[in-house]
Order: C-alpha cells, then structure tokens, then sequence
C-alpha cells in the first residue's frame, strides 16, 4: 500500500491504479475540488482544486490539473444543477486559481495509471462533458465558460464542452491542446473532435493550434473561432454576469419549482455483489460475468405529479436510473476482468408499464422531463461500457417500455421460449412503449430500435403496431424483437455455452467488435468522439513514443527530452 | 537476409517487412495468383493463390489466402478493367479452389509482419476494396460475387465490397469473419463496418456471425442479410452468367470504345529520389521529409477528345495520377520513417488549366470520366496517408484546378507573398476551377473545400466567384485558401522551424490527430473504415493478446491455446 502523503516518482508508483477502488458518490458538502453556489437564475461552479488530494498517491493535483476525483465532483455537481435546481438557467463555470483556468489531466497520474484506467478515465471524463451539452440542448440549462485565465489541454477541452465560452483578454491566457507538442498522445476528452465538427475550426488553423505548445490567445483565438468571445480583464466579471442574463433569458426552466435532492445513494456491498434497492448485481468471478438484475416497483405509479415529486428521488424511475448510474460506473472502474453483464429482470410488468404510462404523461413537466433524460444518458453510458451485454428474458420477468429499452441496448438477447418445466410461472412477454421509438436515442441520433433495423425499416413500424401487447417469444422473434428463442429443453445449455465461449475470447478484440457493431447508422458528435476519437487514442496509449520510460509521458518535467520510434504506421 | 524457399516459423521470421522494398507495378501477364479474361461485356477475374510465391518468406498461400502481393495484382487488374476494358459491365469474381473461395489473409504472414506493414497493408487492402465499390457505383462496372466456395474473413470482406454477392448452397460453403474467436483481432479490411452498414445485417446477429468461426451457410446466411442469393452447386455456373448479363444491362458503359492500355510505369530511382515524368520524389533524410514535386505538362492540352484518345496513358492527367498514385504507396511501404510530405509544383499554370477544362469539356466520355475518378481516388489515398502533408506555394508554381486541390488536402499551405529577392520570377498565384467544386469529393462525402469551410459555407460560394483567376497570396489568405502568407523576409526561417518541429513530433500523436482533423464533417461508410474501424484495429494489433509470443496471432496453428490478459478497457 502506498503511504499516505509521501509523492512517488510516477515510474515507482506503487499501485496499480487498477486496484484501486472507487466510490462515485459525493455532494457539494464534501468536495475538495469545486465549489458551487446558487443565486437566482445562475449558478457558479468554480473550480479550485486541492493540489494534496488527488484520488491516488503519486502527484500534486497543480494548477487546477484534474484527475478522476475532480471528475467525480463535476459529474455530481451537473447532476444536482439539473435535479436540485430546477431554477438554475445558467451555469458559470470559473476558476478560483489566479491565472489558470485549469491545466487539463495530471500528467504524473496520467503517466503512472495504468492502461485501462486511463481509457475509462477518459470515458467517464468525456462523457461529463456530454452531459454538459445535454443540459444545454435539451434541459435549458446552458454553460456558460468564464475563461479567466489559460486553459490548458482536458481544461480546454472542459470549456468546449459549453454553450459559450468568453476568454480574458489580458496578454497570458490562452486556450490550447498541447498534448501533442508535449505529450505525444491526443487531447483525450473529445478535443480534435470538438475544435473540427463543433465549432468548426478550418482544419489547417487546427493543425496549427495542436501542434503549438503555448496555445493562441486573445484576437486570434476569437478570429480562429476557439472562443466566443474576448473580453479585458477590466470589464470581465461585468461581462460574464450580462451574457448569464442573457443565456438565462433563452431556458424554459421553471422559476420557481421545487427541486428533487438526490439523497446519498444506499448501498449494501459484498465480495461478489452490490445491492441496491430496485437493482442488484451478483458476480460470477470464475465465468467472469456479473448478473445486473433489474427490479420492478413494488407499488403502482402515483395518481399525480404531486405525488411524484412528494416520492423525490424515491419515485422508482429516478430511484432506479442513479441505481443503474452508479452500478454501470462500479463495473467500468472497479471490476475490469468482468467481461459480460447479463441483464435481467423481476417484478410485474404491468406496474413497470404503469410508470412509463406516467412518464409520457408528464414528459413536459421539467423534473419528469430531467428523468427521461437522466434514463437517456444512463443507457448511453450502458451503450458506451466496453463489456458484452446479454439479455436474458425469462418468466416472472418484465422488460416493459422503459426496461424494454434493455434489451435493444444489449449485444444479445435470449427469451424462453415457453415455461420452465415444474415452474408454474407463465411464459415470459415482453411490452413495448412510445419509451422504446423516441424519447431515448442512442449517441447516433437513432433510437435503439431504428438502429437495429437500418436494413429494414418497415419493421420499427411493425413493432410500434404491437405497443402494449404482452409479446411471447415467438411474436417478439417474430417481430426481431430478441435475438434467440430456446425452449425450456435447451436454455440452460445454450446460456452456458454462450457465457463460458465469450469468456473465452480476447477481451480487446471483443471491445473493438462491439464498439462497431452497436453505432450503425448516422454519425454525431458524441459516435465521432468515442467511436473515432478514442479508439485513436487507445492506440496512441498503447504506443511506446507516449508509454515508455524513455517516452513523452514518462519523461514530462524531467528535463529529459523524449525518445521517438519515427516510423510513421 | 532469409533463405529463399525455407519455411521459418513465424516466431523467427528474419526478415522485418519493414525494410522490404515493394514494387506496386505490374500486369496480368506476370499475375502469379489471378487470371484475368474477358469475353464481352463480362470479364472473369479468378483468384488462383500461388502457395509458394508469398511476398516475403516465411509462410505458404494456402487455400486462396492472400498477403500484399495478392493485392497489388487485384489493384492492378481492377485497374486495368476500367482503362483498359471501357466493354466490361460486370466483373465476376470467383475461386479456381476448389471449395475455398478466399481464406482471407494469410495469418502466418500477419503474425511475422511488423506492426507498421499491418496496418498499411489493411489499410491499401480497404482501399482495393473501395475501388471495386466506385467502380460500381461511379463507372458502370459492376463486380458479381460467385461464392463457389467459402469466403472466410478477408475473403469475405472482399466479398463484401461486390455488388451482388451468390454463394452455392452446397451444405458446406460458408461465409466467415472468424477473427475475432480465432485471431483476438478484428477483421482488417472493413467487415465490421460493411455488415453492419452497408449490408445493415441486424446488430444482434452481426455479433453471433463475428463469433462463430464456422460462419454461416445456405438459407441463414440468405435470411440475414449475408449474401444476395443462394444457389444449388448444379445451377450455380448458369445463375452466375445470367445473373452477370441482367447486372451488365444495367450499365452504361459503352460496347465499342478502345481501351487506352496502361503501359509499365517508368520511373528512376536512386537512394533519395525517384523520378517520374510528371513527378519526382526527393527525400532529406535528416529532417525525414520528402518533396513531391509536380510539373505541368509541356505543351497545350489536346484539341479533340480523338488527339486525348491517341495519346493514350501518356495523356498528362491519366499519366500524372498513375505516377502520383504509385508514388504515395511507395512512400507508405518502402518509406516508413518519412513523416513530412511537402508538395510543390513548377510549371506554366495556364496550361495545367486548359487540361482541367478539357477534363471538364469532356467529362461525359468514359475515357475522361474514368481518368476524373482517378483522381479522386488517388487525392483519397493522399488524404489517408498517415504523414503529414505541407503544400509550398513559389514563385513559378502551377496550383491551378486539379493541381490547386492538393492545396486543399495537405494539413497546411505556405504561400509567398511576392517574390524572392534577386529573382525575377513573378509572385506565385493559385487559380480555382469547377475541379474544385464537385468531382474530387474525400471519403466523407464532401470537397475539400466544404470540408475545409464547414463553419463558414459562405466561403465556398466566395471561393467559386473567383474561379479562373489568378489569385495573390492576400487574396488567396483573404479567401481562406491558405494557412500562412511568409514573406521572402521570413519564409525561409519559417519554413525551416515549420519542418524541424514537425520532425521532432511523436509520429504516432501525429497520426492520430491528423486522422481526426481531417475528416471533419459527415461520415461514410469509407471514413467509418478509415477513422473508426482502422483505428481499432490498430488498437488491437498493438495488444498483447494478439501480437505477444502467447497472443492468438502467434499461437494459431501451433496446437497451443492462446493466453488473454483479460482485463476490459
């Protein structure tokens, strides 16, 4: 174990970043690293990190450098904005350090963590940012980026992340992307992507603005459209406050909602598994799968949306969707030799079908409005998991609607065909909704079914005929709806030679399968950065010129210049 | 240096494909593992693998499976098919194998090839694959598919670039991607993509048939998608031939044009350089970057479309995209530690434009039409040159039409303003044309120069009211179509710095960041093979489970199960 306080050499790091467990649960009374405060229509999350608190031993968190801790609190903090305050139009994000907005990734953590942290790092971080401009397109809660000082690589990348983004003016800061020059890996949170397809920077003024270490500032940041505006420091505070006024008079927010607190989230955990209460998950570590299985409310859907909001953040679809959050974020960090989730479920349909009834009911009301696209994001998030997913329909399940969704998310799904032998519960159904053809697409842009049936769009017609039909498996084969559909006499040996074959196969080549056959069809932003963009740069990670003891990474801030193998792959 | 004739295993290949020379020229009449004949509008391209005449020591051909000499021979009959044969409308593509149609790339040659030979080699195998796309879409000459045997991994993916694809419903003939179960890798030439995108096979079942190693056969592979149509053996040679007469009548191709013959490309070459007609390479060795030069024709563009015809190959278009397109695959194989391309051009930029107008006059003969889509292809095969590219614009250039996209393609422009001192040769000026507003489009779909003003589309309609006329380094930066306007003050000290600090650059955070910035935009299906899917597997030839002495790569054939690390990241 690492002792605590001592700051290792990243090539002595003495832990395995991968050991290390973490908790993604937080609240704004326990950061070390942000603060966030309300008034009116605005928010200031302002960013002031903890140099001595770094989530592992080995670096000093300077300048507003940023690790998986810091993220961890950002990700908390756009959470709470979006359920807590409902009020809040417009978030200003600053920095509390004089002259650095923030430094970007730690780079001594960066160089000691080790391959898979740094990938889902990454992930996570890049996913944050998606839900940053989430916020803005659909909740109408917008960004606003107060750039009082120079952002520097994942800090720029933070700031391209928001709905408008206003740079000092003062002759030092400046924006950059100095991975390059400086790290010889990428800009790792959706950089590339963001300067070329969001704000569209002419790809030669992109190539430029990479490669040069100290970043473009002033004018010239405002001509190569890095920011939207340059403001001196005289009038910068001024400034910001009016162009909040301004974004803040473009939401459709309620002004005076109740907020739902996202209360800390219980958990019981064991060895090989985690219980939550509408979701556990149990780990089979000799197969290296885990089960995520899925429960229905225990009561019907409230009469009301008082009733709703009097539940809080008890009302299941919440409840349920921060359960899946935290469940999904567990396995991604601390479990990484599972390589299979299975997802499957319990409880009455009917009850499941009753609170999606409610959520289409209400979708215009801001908190339900938040929950569906709390439900979005998290299937996303689902989507994006480098492990295989399976669905496994079986009696007493009840994939409706919403939880229908499961089963389009996954890479398989099997249905019993029919009942158990010597088990009285009747064969399983499963139960489409408006939930499964719109409210919840995918990164492409497409919902999960339109995506499944690119080649064959009449059938997305024909399972939104079948809406609110119990469907058998052999209907919902029918319809294409699952996978396989065995019978009683064959599902126990075709589940197991399903599981023990896929724990069979090479774990990286099953990540870059599955990361090209879920994104068929039209491409975004968000396929661009994590199809594209990551894939380059899990490569680059891999690559000695970055990794090596003699490469960029390793040697940054000693003083030793960087050893490259100049052949061009 | 490896005895010729002796087998090596794998594990003590004495070779680095690296430092083999390969030579892209060729002709049916030297093919040692395809024959090439024509009858009519139908041409027969059969694919007959020499075991023992691999392109480097150490494995055998088996079972039709191909390395890149393989595919130089497929690229040049390709090739030859559209110039050559304006009569051909269909293209049947079949094995001289019994049973086996193509095994796909040999996997003991993937196993001994450096990392860098891999991925050039997938990579000049995907673009082999688009062009028998574009020749089906663009050219009126469609490729037919006879699967008279099996067609596993890249031979499937070869299948997959057709346009109609039977497989003999024999009982044993199957269609494959076992590389994933066998290999720890994905398949290397766009399976993924197309079966998911261009085929649209259903996800679900794309992730069954990319884990059987057996692949799928007969009516299943029919019902998802796989192939087109399925025929008994006894039927099969007589569904090809009318099946390839109903695809011919679709084509507009004409019945009695002469082909114009590609004759041996001549080229000289010593250590540093190698010159063509119409090109010449010269390389510095030092600062690893080579100069592209490229001079305008001497004499006037031909009067007639009949004076074009009699000039055959020699005809200054079709002869400079021949030498170009030869030029760039030698860079990529035989040039690996050459991270800088810089482009310049010399020559009387009026004539350059009246050959581009003749290519316009005359874009609706078969003969200019394919010579247009030439060049299309071959500024593709530019754009996905993993080097960088820098275009120098002097006094005495000639950046005008054709050649005034190459200024498009590169990462960056230098243009001088004015002229050198003490020398007479008046300032440099670049001129637009209709070449530059539509038949050049890059893989994403767009031209370059939609590309290049995706945040400002008003600059491409700016740009094209300046077709045709000479424009100075102020307006050409004024235009946007330039990075940086030196003067003779600055330009050398400027250019000299610009080459260094590329040079000292890791050449893998190049790569990467030069993928992602130069694709901007809407993506294809060709990008997603490029930026998305090649990215991967680059990812993955880098990882142990594949490439180490215990990966699957290594140990396929030996008896010996593979060890996985099995972590998911």
């Amino acid at each position: 174990m690492p002792e605590s306080g001592k700051i290792y050499n990243v090539s002595e790091l003495p832990v395995s970043t991968d050991s290390l467990q973490l908790d993604f649960r937080t609240h704004p009374d326990r950061y070390r690293h942000w603060k966030l405060t309300t008034a009116g229509a605005v928010a200031n999350l302002d960013m002031d990190v903890s140099e001595d608190d770094g989530a592992f031993p080995g670096y000093e968190l300077k300048l507003n450098s940023y690790d998986i801790g810091v993220d961890i609190e950002l990700y908390d903090a756009i959470q709470r904005l979006r359920f807590e305050h409902p009020q809040v139009k417009t978030v200003v994000v600053s920095s509390n350090k004089p002259t650095m907005f923030c430094a970007g990734a730690n780079i001594r953590m960066l160089a000691g963590a080790s391959h898979g942290h740094k990938v889902n790092f990454c992930k996570f971080t890049n996913e944050t940012r998606n839900a940053i401009e989430d916020a803005g397109e659909f909740s109408g809660q917008r960004y606003l980026c107060a750039l009082n000082g120079t952002a520097a690589g994942g800090g720029y990348e933070l700031a391209l992340a928001m709905d408008y983004l206003i740079l000092i003016d003062d002759g030092n800061a400046a924006v950059s992307l100095p991975e390059i020059p400086l790290l010889a890996v990428l800009p790792g949170t959706g950089g590339l992507t963001r300067v070329v397809d969001k704000r569209k920077v002419r790809r030669d003024l992109a190539d430029v603005f990479c490669t040069v270490e100290e970043g473009v500032k002033g004018q010239r940041a405002l001509d190569w459209r890095l920011v939207d505006e340059i403001v001196p420091g005289s009038q910068f505070a001024q400034r910001v406050a009016e162009r909040a006024g301004e974004m803040s008079r473009m939401s459709d927010r309620p002004g005076n909602a109740q907020g739902v607190i996202l209360t800390p989230l219980s958990r019981k955990t064991a060895a090989d598994s985690l219980e939550y209460d509408w979701l556990d998950l149990s780990i089979d570590r000799k197969h290296r799968n885990v089960t995520l299985h899925v429960r229905a409310p225990g009561s019907a859907a409230p009469d009301t949306m008082a009733d709703a909001i009097v539940l809080g953040d008890r009302f299941w679809p919440l409840a349920l969707a921060r359960q899946l959050d935290d469940a999904l974020l567990h396995l991604r960090f601390n479990e990484p030799d599972i390589g299979t989730i299975i997802i499957t479920s319990a409880g009455a349909a009917g009850t499941v079908s009753g609170y999606d009834a409610f959520l289409q009911r209400h979708q215009d009301n801001w908190l339900i409005r938040e929950i569906i696209l709390y439900w979005k994001r998290t299937l996303k998030r689902l989507d994006l998991t480098s492990r295989t997913s399976f669905a496994f329909i079986e009696p007493g399940s009840c994939f409706a609607g919403l939880l229908a969704e499961f089963l389009f998310a996954v890479d398989r799904s099997y249905m019993l065909d029919g009942r158990f032998e010597d088990d009285d519960t009747p064969a399983a159904t499963i139960v489409l909704s408006e939930s499964n053809f719109g409210p919840l697409p995918m990164c492409n842009g497409l919902t999960r079914l339109e995506t499944r049936f690119l080649g064959e769009p009449g059938s997305v017609a024909a399972a939104r005929e079948h809406i609110g039909r119990e469907l058998d498996a052999a209907l919902a084969a029918e319809l294409g709806l699952v996978t396989f559909t065995p019978d009683d006499i064959d599902w126990e040996d075709e589940i197991r030679m399903l599981l023990e074959e896929r724990a069979s196969f090479s774990p990286d080549a099953l990540v870059g399968m599955e990361a090209n056959l879920r994104f068929a069809g039209p491409e975004t932003l968000e396929t661009k950065i994590f199809g594209r963009l990551t894939a380059w740069q899990n490569w680059i990670f891999q690559r000695p010129n970055a990794v090596s003891d003699a490469g960029a990474l390793r040697r940054y801030g000693t003083g030793l210049r960087p050893e490259y193998d100049k052949n061009r792959v």
